[in-house]
């Protein structure tokens, strides 16, 4: 058996845009944290002829074909027959199955209908992954499938995020991970204030000569990352390749960017929130914020991270000017004259949440996040930011708004107020 | 010219799993609206041979093929070499695109690095769809691939979100439209409080009985959607079978649960917090909250929405119990007694921030989000809610904890929150 998986996703509301497949991007970054190649991913609608050949196909190219969806209650799920089919293999009701979802129904207090025991029908002698998370179950079957030569194992998985995810790690891992014969690794460096042309033509020379560890720069929307990845016998083979073309990589001009380094997706997602919040704990303290076009993000970006509340404090959303004043005591005078998005105003903004909360570091972003409200000297994605601690007041006003949507010049905006604090703390 | 469409991603990094392939999902949505026929999507990695065999496999399936990333300029962005390769076709230097990369870096005072230019190499007379929102333009080559009878179009478009999802709509959709002979209309049902098999139950007879419109069901997080879709020859006939098939919905037992509906995917993704703010307007009143759990996310969720500072007075994240008693008025009493995640913290957290920021209606959130700091008595999942304005204060808890992580659970407390407003406010 070899080592190369394809990602199929059954669901005609993917194809039609109604959701997007993130159940795809979780099972690859975890297959190549197992070592398995991945050289392709593919959706299908809810058609059982169309579903069937592109199972063959796949089985053409990969030797494990991972399928997320169409496993759910309703009659335009289609996974489990075709799957069958492609292997000749008749549905059996699945006692233990049946209990289960019976069980999840109880306990819910929901009433089952008889579509849901349709969940409990598996492909004969199939290996059945118990759903902790929902009520399908997953599914594995290996054989050859009819016409093929060759042995093939196709792992079914509910769709819904929320269960295909923790069924991925906590069930389909541990049974694939006997089947893998070396393992991969990566790290990410996390540079902020340079472009991915910027890195790229500084680390071209290594990027070239490197095979293993291998190294690629990519763009993120607030940052660039580059991703080091090794292939060895063990973790802590790979782990010294990563580790040493690391310090390769810091030792050239774009060293001077890098601001973290992660190793999993999900760190590399949060990597500027972690960072954050292992640089308030390293110096011992605590954060709060005052937030108008961010409307609160800024704290809940920091809330996403389990264990945050030692660090963080609170903060106050002033959407309105009224807020400004009277929680914050920004001067009626700032906001009559220079106007809410302005350095005093933030100024005040930060010293206000700083007093109000007995924060430590508080920061403050007030700007123009768009469509609307911009002004020949205020063009949407002007944003003031403010941070206050005991050394002092300082402000600055950043410019977001060259080719970036609302939703974009928020998110940039906590990168940078963040970053701001990052920075102020690596100063004392 | 028939209707149908691949949509082919290239990039390493979706099949590692780095990044999440939204770009699919848009452009999925809007060929739908088009009235484009869509059966596959699909992910390659930055490898020649494997593009260019995955190219031809969907020129044998479909007519239109969509290409999204590796436009970039680094030296593994090969979209442009592959499709030229497919068709047989040189590259060329398209002087407008280059003078176009040259004016955006001056523009954004960057320093323009030799690769930036490998942008402006297009496959000869291609037509070139300019680029307002980064530097790698948008191309169409149309013509019969080498080895192929028919005549064949492969559209390529830059990787990042920020990029592909404009260029796709202001560029390719104008010059797709006349290409389509029929158009599809979808309309969206939200219902809160009831799950997927439960709706199909109640629709299962109308589900089969209906092929134009069509109408399926299916599960999101928080609430489930039921999906109409017709087919006509403009969009108003399809209105109309869409509307008439809406009724019927809401005339069954699963009608009581709809809460709202949408057209399009952003308005799907936004449903309940579009459907608080225009509650909150049609009532004329505005609104604030006081998050614990949720850490700023309720604000920053009608943050997310342009022109939403009618409504949205600000809020108070009280993270630390210190913020709830200095800020909120929280008695220091409630905490130490009965504790921070209890109904009558979560009354006076609601009054608190009602009173100091003025708002009409104000909510309050106050739970054990996870995965530590549970309890027997209040196990991770508990969120206490409570509701005050001109009639009184409201208070209630639920329990979301069960196959849920932490990051669900302060998603379901915000629609929760928001419902409870949107009904408080039926009420009247």
């Amino acid at each position: 058996m070899s080592n190369i998986c394809e990602i199929l996703a059954v669901g005609t509301e993917i194809l039609l845009g109604d959701i997007i497949n993130t159940d795809a991007a979780y099972i690859a970054g975890r297959l190549a944290a197992l070592g398995f190649s991945s050289y392709r991913q593919s959706v299908i609608g809810d058609n059982d002829g169309r579903l069937c050949d592109a199972i063959r196909e796949a089985f053409g190219r990969a030797d494990i074909l991972i399928l997320t969806g169409g496993l759910g209650p309703t009659c335009d799920d289609i996974t489990k027959t075709s799957v069958a089919e492609v292997f000749g293999l008749p549905l059996e009701m699945h006692e233990k199955t049946k209990e289960d979802i019976e069980a999840f129904f109880r306990k819910r207090n929901r009433v089952m209908t008889e579509n849901n025991l349709a969940q409990a029908m598996i492909p004969k002698d199939a290996v059945v992954f118990a759903n902790d998370w929902g009520t399908a179950p997953g599914v594995a079957v290996t054989g050859i499938p009819l016409g093929m030569a060759e042995e093939k194992t196709a792992i079914m998985l509910p769709g819904p995020p929320s269960e295909c995810e923790p069924m991925f790690t906590e069930r389909v891992e541990p049974w694939l991970a006997a089947r893998s014969g070396f393992t991969i690794h990566s790290l990410n460096l996390h540079l902020y204030g340079i472009g991915e042309s910027g890195a790229e033509a500084i680390l071209r020379p290594i990027m070239e000569e490197s095979r293993n560890p291998t190294v690629a720069p990519y763009a993120c929307e607030h940052e660039v990352r580059i991703r080091i990845t090794a292939k060895g016998e063990t973790v802590e083979e790979c782990r010294r390749l990563c580790e040493a073309m690391a310090e390769r990589v810091a030792a050239t001009e774009a060293g001077q960017y890098i601001y973290t380094r992660s190793e999993t997706p999900w760190e590399a997602k949060n990597a500027i929130v972690l960072k954050l919040i292992d640089s308030l704990r390293q110096h011992g303290k605590t954060v709060a914020a005052a937030e108008s076009c961010t409307a609160g993000m800024f704290c809940s970006r920091i809330g996403d991270i389990p264990g945050a509340s030692d660090i963080l404090l609170g903060g106050v959303v002033s959407y309105a000017n009224e807020v400004k004043e009277n929680i914050l005591g920004v001067p009626g005078e700032i906001l009559r004259t220079v106007g809410a998005v302005s350095e005093p105003c933030a100024a005040k903004m930060a010293e206000g949440v700083r007093r109000i909360t007995g924060a430590d570091i508080a920061v403050s972003v007030t700007g123009i996040a768009g469509p609307g409200g911009g002004t020949p000297e205020k063009p949407v994605g002007t944003v003031c930011f403010g941070l206050a601690d005991e050394k002092g007041t300082v402000t600055e006003t950043v410019q977001f708004g060259y080719k970036s949507d609302r939703a974009k010049i928020r998110r940039l905006t906590v990168a940078r107020a963040m970053m701001n604090i990052i920075r102020r703390l690596e100063e004392r």
